[in-house]
């Protein structure tokens, strides 16, 4: 499985396919932004970047590619953090941008479906499913400028995930080109279809290395009535655990999004933002932000005070504060969305996107807090994130004074750290980021051969001349 | 791919394997319940049938099979309907039953999982999960035994769907021996794992075809602490789909369960079930019954009264009656389940398990029944089932005084026409049950040759000698 480098004849085929309007050239027009991930970490090189306007098109694109070895990168709204989007360096893989196919096909409030192309922003998304008072859950922090395509090739998370899955849940069909040239039709819309492999959620995920997603059947939901937010001091992540069960069992599963705070982070976002103000008057090491919402009005507020004031009584909340408004509750998740912003200000940081299951959050945080301060004194730990589903960016700041490209090049070295505690609990090196190009290499040292092979044959099996998205994922 | 007829050798190694009390031989014990399906539909052979006790002993059994180009039929309770589980009549194929594999091996309520063996019926790990204090929602008629491998492997459904999902959706990691014999650990128990494809979906739905199912992670939720329960005539199935809205939207998307009747199917129950009485004083051609459940006391009620008031208000429901006791609610819910026991007592059925989006449901039936009509004057179709998911099984009861024979040999061309109406609705001929034996040639007329390509290639580069449960889904 090895492309080649497309002749002058195939660029040329290829540009044809792409139609009027849809292809943009290296020398002759501005092509950087397709070809440089948002931090620039990942930057890579193509002969061509077609941005088709149709499924016939993309799949002329594919057909082309396929009979002449052509490696093809997909890429939505470009927004990925391990470099699956961004062509490799060689030059030799043509970039297909989905961003012209932004049409919502069609919208169905009574199966609770909307049907999209790849290319729509999730944003347009939510607002297309709001004004059928609707709501599609996923939300990101690039959802203004992250495409469906992306989204689902990446089976990408979120704040929501709790409540309503990721990306993998959130579908019930596609369209996609496959490495043939082959149009596949599956935008079913059906809740259920038991009729062979689903080949719609081995999609998810498969970070465009089985082929182009040009559309897509998305779940919506019913438009939550009521919302409340809390920010409260827990004892020590342990407690942060219990009083997760404590809420979903309480409210009856209607807990949307349960995030752990450190007091490391919170005092980076309180130095680096003005208008951060420390909800809580005592210092505490862990915090909480949760959210729960409702359908009805009217009891939700009561079951949340109770519950809270329950958990203070045995001592796992040392306090908490409830929203009291809009401005109120804005304010509360500034603290948790401004933790990665707050970090980049205070010097060089490692990051991991990692998972185990939920009641191993507390172990791992100790055993990883020392395994790295052990490695190296004074780096400091800031982990944050979605702790209800067992998801910690366990990120690590530099130490005060230390040259950031002294540390940056520890990268490996902590993340070689990391990853081991992570393995001890059967946890993911990745949760929601995916693998793309960063960590490859990497996921060959902790998925056993069985599952790589499967994967590789399955790869194989639906791209047999290794055209879609090469040197990604598998 | 075509397996040989197993050695007396062969069949000696495969006995070895499955160890002491691992084995059963046609001539020396009673293997008939292994062979013939529960109603007698699908009856099979087979020279052998192993009992394996751990994964061990499956992993040395399928390697065994792998090497000599044995067929294998994995089997759970033996309750599925489409013949998956039963060996074909040519005797090749080598049954191996998990039954002694029946072990919850662990719970963990913090992470709201639960690690089981694939042995382990339904009802086991429902009773599991209750002991801490959770649900595990899925809920069949034959939960009783029915096995967890199986009804993984089919994907089951039953009628908690609507809120939370079919199999699919409640699983979180798989341990399965792969045909190479290899055993792929994949029991995360992980909420959140974006490393690469999803083979533990790709399994969900594969009915035994890509490997042996040893073990699954299942989730868990909050045990509900309130439900309602209400039977309510409405004008018609858009009705129907139009109170299914106004419930979801009014509750929060707690509506559990959505089933439709017809008065067909009401009159079938009420003749032949002395115990079943009319909920409601005026007849009306259709009937709906709904269950939601909340995990706080207090409002549900509240909730589904103003509701079903403002429905009867708008014309939508002519009247409804909400369960006063749990009697009551058995006594409605003994409406719906017994319909198929009815039924059977009116002489014989002509069965579909189809599937079309919840708002297509209407302009199905009623193209479904004129179409059935228009060629068996006197057919009486006896639509039921979860409308909540665009799921009817579309049964068709005997013209009164036909013989049942005839009627019956009429079965392929009732399949043709009704399935027909469903194709053109983009829907499913199979919701829930799956493929296996008996709809394997007719999926190849619905599904398009590009599907059928992609799922045939999977099973390929997994099961190149094709030992996996040869002649079924693909």
């Amino acid at each position: 499985m090895s492309t080649r480098a497309p002749s002058p004849e195939t660029l040329s085929r290829l540009a044809n396919a792409a139609g009027k309007g849809g292809v943009l050239l290296p020398r002759e027009d501005d092509i950087e932004r397709y070809l440089v991930e948002w931090r620039g970490l990942f930057r890579g090189d193509t002969p061509l970047v077609l941005r088709p306007n149709s499924v016939d098109a993309v799949a002329d694109i594919v057909r082309i590619a396929n009979d002449t070895e052509t490696g093809l990168v997909p890429q939505g709204g470009n927004t990925g953090l391990v470099g699956g989007q961004i062509p490799n360096v060689s030059g030799k893989e043509v970039l297909v941008s989905l961003e012209r196919m932004a049409t919502i096909r069609s919208t169905d409030p009574l199966n609770n479906t909307m049907t999209v192309d790849a290319g729509c922003t999730l944003q347009s998304v939510q607002e297309a499913a709001a004004r059928v008072d609707r709501l599609f859950p996923l939300s990101l922090a690039s959802e203004g400028s992250c495409q469906i395509g992306g989204v689902l090739s990446t089976n990408a998370g979120g704040t929501a995930v709790l409540r309503y899955g990721s990306m993998r849940d959130l579908v019930l069909g596609l369209e996609a080109v496959l490495p043939s040239g082959e149009v596949w039709n599956g935008l079913t819309g059906l809740r259920k279809d038991n009729t062979g492999y689903d080949l719609t959620r081995l999609f998810a995920g498969a970070e465009g290395t089985l082929g182009i997603v040009t559309g897509v059947v998305l779940k919506l939901f019913p438009m939550p009535k009521a919302s409340e937010t809390t920010f409260a001091s827990v004892r020590d992540p342990q407690a942060a655990v219990e009083l997760l069960a404590l809420l979903q069992n309480a409210s009856g599963d209607l807990v949307s999004t349960f995030e752990i705070i450190s007091r490391s982070g919170l005092e980076l976002v309180l130095r680096h933002f003005d208008e951060a103000t420390d909800p809580l008057f005592d210092e505490s090491d862990w915090y909480v932000l949760a959210e729960a919402t409702a359908g009805t009005d009217g009891w939700l507020r009561g079951v949340l005070e109770d519950t809270m004031a329950k958990a203070i009584a045995s001592g796992l909340v040392a306090d908490a504060v409830l929203a009291e408004s809009e401005s109120q509750r804005q304010a509360l998740w500034g603290l948790r969305e401004n933790m990665s912003a707050a970090q980049k200000l205070e010097g060089a940081s490692i990051k991991h996107d990692v998972s185990v299951p939920v009641s191993s959050v507390p172990d791992f945080l100790a055993e990883a807090v020392q395994a790295v301060t052990g490695i190296m004194p004074g780096v400091r730990p800031v982990p944050f994130g979605h702790i209800g589903d067992g998801n910690i960016h366990f990120n690590l700041s530099q130490p005060d004074g230390m040259d950031p490209s002294v540390f940056l090049s520890e990268w490996q070295a902590m993340n070689d750290v990391v990853h081991g505690v992570v393995a001890s609990f059967g946890g993911s090196i990745s949760a929601e980021h995916g693998i793309g190009t960063l960590k490859r290499e990497e996921l060959t040292r902790y998925k056993s051969d069985t599952e790589l092979q499967a994967m590789r044959a399955i790869k194989r099996a639906l791209d047999p001349k290794g055209i879609m998205n090469p040197g990604k994922l598998v």
